[in-house]
């Protein structure tokens, strides 16, 4: 059972994504989110919210796509949306996260996780775009839960969102609609900063 | 948008899954593992080891099962596989979870979700044996990876193992002998109790 013994221990290996912490702070704001229920949540989100992309997707695909988009982040750390020198080496990381990672996995898995991870990060097809979307939209989700604070503590500016979020707009208007309101929201109450 | 804004209440609901503690550590062994991030490792395994299953599934409805399948923990919270006490009650406590959680979503998402979770509760179906096989060969796969000290913190004993592992051989045989072979082997080794 060589072929079973592989899967096992990529399943085993990818437990690690539950230690790798996030910059957003779950509902209750008492700690920060990691990885594994990150994703977690965004599968569900597809469940739930998959009546609202702009185009027709394959609910299976996109949800095993958010299960396996932040795998890489066990080798590459988690990137702050914000952090403009971590971005510029992010991609390179990743990629390299991403041959380690996968090729736990028999050939033809690795290749099939692979793709789909490529996918997501590409950003060209209708479930790419939608997973986008909801993975843009559900940190801005819970910041506006807990009250706002977390983007304050940051001192994240309106315009550094809006461009984030012009992408919920090409996976969801009905999403990025909802999005929108919330961050006018937060600005008019500070928590957000003009500009 | 009312519709929009049920399902954004639920998804910022269930957020709470993510401070469902269970008795499983995770594989580093630093900490135990809450519902969230253990459904999101379920709903992987069911893409990668689907191939075991004993009889054909529908893949997105089982990786569905799994994500949403502790949800009425968040009320119930979650109750120890060998505490005799608490299983005796499980039942009505989850159901009234289940009553006050998924009616929070729009009727027909909350009928869906909740007929999905009583199916799986149920385990009369494929894709309702699978889930649980796998639900209950996870936390075998991450005890065995740390050592085998936590079945001896807890004193778990053969028989109890086996008794719930039983439904394991239902949903794979293949899954279940390679289980199989790992409680052996801890009973060997002193980690599981003999008897």
């Amino acid at each position: 059972m060589e072929r079973l013994k592989k899967q096992i221990d990529f399943i085993l290996e990818i437990d690690k994504l539950k230690e790798i912490y996030r910059q957003t702070y779950i509902a209750s704001g008492k700690r920060k989110e990691n990885d594994a229920e990150h994703s977690w949540h965004l599968a569900l989100m597809c469940v739930l919210l998959s009546e609202y992309a702009n185009e027709e997707i394959d609910l299976a695909k996109a949800i095993t796509m958010v299960l396996i988009h932040d795998i890489v982040e066990i080798d590459a750390g988690d990137t702050y949306a914000y952090d403009v020198e971590g971005n510029a080496t992010k991609a390179a990381r990743e990629e390299k996260a991403a041959e380690r990672l996968f090729n736990i996995l028999p050939d033809d898995q690795a290749a099939y996780i692979k793709e789909l991870w490529e996918e997501f990060e590409g950003g060209e097809t209708a479930e790419a775009r939608f997973c986008t979307a909801i993975d843009r939209a559900q940190p801005i989700l819970l910041n506006d839960f807990i009250g706002g604070w977390s983007w304050k503590e940051r001192g994240v500016t309106r315009s550094q969102i809006n461009k984030r979020s012009k992408k919920i707009n090409d996976g969801s208007q009905v999403i990025f609609n909802y999005i929108r309101d919330i961050v006018e929201q937060h600005t008019e109450l500070g928590n957000i900063a003009k500009g």
